[in-house]
This record gives C-alpha cells, sequence and structure tokens, in this order.
C-alpha cells in the first residue's frame, strides 16, 4: 500500500499503477475502485473498501477533512483524527493507495467555482447545515477528477449526501459508477459513524434510541399508518429520552428526498439528533406495501 | 472522421480509438486535443482545430448549441446552423470525431446541477446575461466529463468565458491543459463569430467600428491615459455609429475580469454592442506600460 498526499502523485500512481501496468493485452482494463472518506474509518468504511476490493483491481481510499462542508469551526475542530489507525486498517484489507492531501493542497487558491445539486440538498440535514451539500458536491466533483475511478462506493447511512452525489454525477456525466451500500450498525442498532467515539459512555448507552424511532415510523408504515402518525410513532419513541434533542425527523421520497404529502412509494425516514453536543444522523428506507383491499 | 451522436458512442470511439489502439508499446499515450463549439464553424474554429491537430495524436470536435446558456428564446432560435458545412470544414482540418448530440442526449432528465464559478462570473456579460456562464461553466464540465480530453482549446474572443472555464477547470481539478489561442479576425479587423453572418450587409460594414473602439482605448492606456479617459475614447469612437447600441464597453483585470480603479496591471478591455437585433463582443488585452518616470 502506497500513501499519497499530492494530486500530482496519485495522478502519477494511478497512471502507472501495477495493475495498469500488467496488463500486455490490447484489452486488458483494469477498474478503479474509489473509498473517499473523512478518516476516523470504522467498519462501515470497511464494509465500502471490502466492496471495492472485490469488485476492482485497484483500490484507492482518500481521506480528506474537508473543511468547507463545516459548518461551525468547532465541529470541524472535534471531528476525529486517527490517521494512524485509519492507514493500518486500509492495509488491513488490501487497500492500494491511500490519498491523503492536506487543505493547501486541495484548495491551493480562493475556490470560486461551486457545484450545486438543487432540490435534493435541500431540507433535512441541508436546512441545518447552510452550504454543507455545495461544499460536499464540489470536493466530491474534484476527488472524482483527481482519482479516475470506474466505481466509488458511499455509505446509505448519509442518505441525502448519497443522492446529492448521485445526482450530481448522472448531471455531469461523471464517467463513475455510484455504489451504495446498506449502513452498517452496532449490534444495538447504532449506525456506525465517525462521531460515536464523541458520544459519552452514558449517552452511548442513549444512542440506539435513534434507531429504535426510525424502527418505530418503519413500522408504523408497513401496518398502514399515515404519514404523520408514522411520524408521531418516531417521535414519541424519542421523545423518551430527554437527553436527545431532535434536530428534525422526516418521512420523505426516498429518490428525490423531498417532503412527502402521503405515502405513495419507497420513502425514507431521516432524522438527526444532539447527543451531548455530538450530532447523529440516521435513516431507514421503507417500501410501502400497497393498501389496496385493506378495510378503510 | 466520424460523426457520433450519443455519450456512449463517443466514449467507446475514445476507449478503442486508433490513436489509442495503434499503442503496442507499453507507454504509449496518445494526447486527444478537444474544441468544444457550438457550430456554424469559421476560420477563428479553425484556428483552434488546427493547433489541436498540430499538438494531440487524436482531435475531437463537439458542436452541440447548447439551450440552457441562451437567455432569450429568440437568440437560440437565431443561432445559425450549418452542420454538413461544419462537417466538411472538420473533415479537410484533419478532424479524428466529431460529437454531435441532441439537447436530449446532453440533457434528459431534469437538471438539477450547476456549476457555478463566482466572482469571474459577474459583470460584463455575466450582467446582461443572467445565468449564461452557470449553464456554460455546467455544460463544458459535462462534456469535459464526456470526451477524456488531454487538452481543450478556447479562444480569447469571449474572454470571460475563457477565464470562467479556465477558473472551473482549476478549482475542480479537471485533468484537463486548457489552451486559450488568439483571437481570429476580419481584414477589417472585425472579430470571427457565427453571429457575423446574421448582419446585414450594411450594418456589416459598420461592425468593425467595435475594434476600432477598443484599438482606441488601448491606444489610450499606452500613451499613459486613466481608465476613465481610455474608456471615454473608445465611446467616442462608438458614438459615431448610430445604429450600433453599446451594452457595455469596461476596461477589467485581464486575469480576474474584475473592474478596476485604476490601471495597475494587465487589462482586458471588454464590449458588447447590438446592431441590428445582432449582439457582438470583442476585448483587446493591454499590457499596461509602467508610467514611472512620466513627467506627470
Amino acid at each position: 500500500m502506497i500513501t499519497i498526499s499530492t494530486i500530482q502523485d496519485i495522478r502519477r500512481a494511478l497512471g502507472y499503477s501495477p495493475a495498469r501496468q500488467s496488463g500486455d493485452q490490447r484489452n486488458y482494463d483494469p477498474k478503479i475502485g474509489f473509498v473517499p472518506t473523512m478518516g476516523a474509518l470504522h467498519e462501515g468504511h470497511g464494509a465500502l473498501i471490502r466492496r471495492a476490493r472485490a469488485e476492482n483491481q485497484y483500490v484507492v481510499v482518500s481521506i480528506f477533512v474537508n473543511p468547507t462542508q463545516f459548518h461551525q469551526a468547532e465541529d470541524l475542530e472535534k471531528y476525529p483524527r486517527t490517521m494512524d489507525t485509519d492507514l493500518a486498517y486500509c492495509q488491513s484489507l488490501g487497500v492500494d493507495a491511500v490519498f491523503a492531501p492536506t487543505a493547501r493542497e486541495m484548495y491551493p487558491d480562493e475556490l470560486l467555482t461551486s457545484v450545486e445539486v438543487a432540490k435534493i440538498s435541500s431540507g433535512l440535514c441541508g436546512d441545518f447545515r447552510p452550504g454543507h451539500f455545495r461544499a460536499v458536491a464540489t470536493v466530491v466533483a474534484k476527488l472524482f477528477n483527481i482519482v479516475p475511478a470506474d466505481r466509488a462506493y458511499f455509505g446509505e447511512k448519509d442518505a441525502q449526501q448519497l443522492a446529492v452525489i448521485r445526482k450530481m454525477a448522472a448531471d455531469l456525466n461523471f464517467p463513475i459508477e455510484i455504489v451504495p451500500l446498506e449502513t452498517v450498525r452496532e449490534p444495538d442498532g447504532l449506525a456506525m459513524s465517525s462521531r460515536n467515539q464523541r458520544l459519552a459512555p452514558t449517552d452511548r448507552l442513549l444512542a440506539p434510541a435513534l434507531y429504535q424511532a426510525l424502527q418505530a415510523a418503519a413500522h408504523a408504515i408497513r401496518g398502514g399508518s399515515s404519514l404523520d402518525m408514522a411520524k408521531q410513532a418516531a417521535l414519541h419513541v424519542l421523545a423518551r429520552v430527554p437527553a436527545m434533542r431532535t434536530e428534525y425527523l422526516e418521512i420523505v421520497d426516498a429518490h428525490t428526498m423531498q417532503p412527502l404529502k402521503s405515502i405513495t412509494s419507497e420513502v425514507c425516514i431521516a432524522a438527526a439528533v444532539w447527543l451531548g453536543g455530538v450530532r447523529l444522523i440516521d435513516n431507514l428506507r421503507v417500501q410501502h406495501m400497497s393498501r389496496l383491499g385493506s378495510p378503510s
């Protein structure tokens, strides 16, 4: 495994990668799998990397805590950084190259260009983190141009981010397949997140209430509840944990991430909560069961 | 020369281009030169294509009248379309592939993603064509992802567009060298433009006044005039042609395209005029002569 910090070097490494060099046949076309991360790697990232490893000849992981996507300086400062452990983890999973640039390498001059995905970026996290998804779409566009990947892997835990990136890649014709992976959870249901390690021990015990709330809403929807009733079922679970402050809990269209008036297609139940100064998000997708033939 | 209308086919053609296929040596790395156009090709485009031909193994010209960058439906409708002549011209210049997609091929779904370049997109044409440079930056980002070029060629006649695209390519790390080429002019000085063919014969005779106005300002600057005096010199020339309505005439920083308070570096004198329902733009760059040692 090689660790690379400059754009020039990662391009050189990929242009002349062992996988690319080993092809003597004219049509040998080794594929590059790419897992963009902000480091503090956990088993959720591990699942992305394993999938990339299984599907590609060459695997690149980027580790870059992108400053432009943090709304609050404090949140950026507190974001966990565990580079040595991350590199060892990547090595153990058979990663070929880790791209870990500095902020100066990624933003050498005043950045004037921004990539914005309308509609999908609004609502949910978009309403509480102004400019967040614009910064995410922009840095992912940069990374896609730096790492000439064939496939890029993203977790479904960040459902709105995934929807933004998918639409961005499609609209701008990036020649990259976006591969989504199911959220990886702790045994008690808490979605894996780099932020989990910032939870105080007592808060860690309370944290699974977020997932339980989403499950309550999903259960209600499967049982034929209205959108409002499903939402109430989730909020009821959250209300049992006074230490947890709900930022939002919404049931949206699973593809557009936009508000629904009623449950008609696949929905995404998405929530953000605060627990002891740590922001946690999670979501569940639910396929609506047809209510045709139900008595009422 | 091949003519291609779908994204899938141009990718296939470039992945398996004769240039790319002929390389048996491991390190043979044929370069792709790309000239994005809106068709109605003239000698200005010809200069771009010749330069691309000289510098690359494979040359791609795109012909796409991008609807999103037109503010007025009428302007889009009246934009000249001369596909047969364009294809013959490309062939005569040794172009390998022409990519001529339909609007539906480029915009199959609702486009939600936009690429915006702040600052550089404002002022000059940006003020009179709302959303124009956002649409230009977005379609060029799409084309750069569709045609995996090593170099892309743009004319300096569209100075603000060139500045927007250069900054966009740098900020988003597109692995493409942007090559600018000097404006090609008719013998009487009129900058080559696809719109020139829409000029009535009498207006065509008046049109060189635009370039003469820019020259007057350049002459004034070289002679040590202030920014205001240089601008007045240009406006004085334009005032002699009542049929010509000045949309703007500005002297800006040649790199940022932003307004200047005084002349301190390389400047760009840029103007847009209307003549018989046709909008013409032109610009001249002038290196400011040091005024150190001048008597006043």
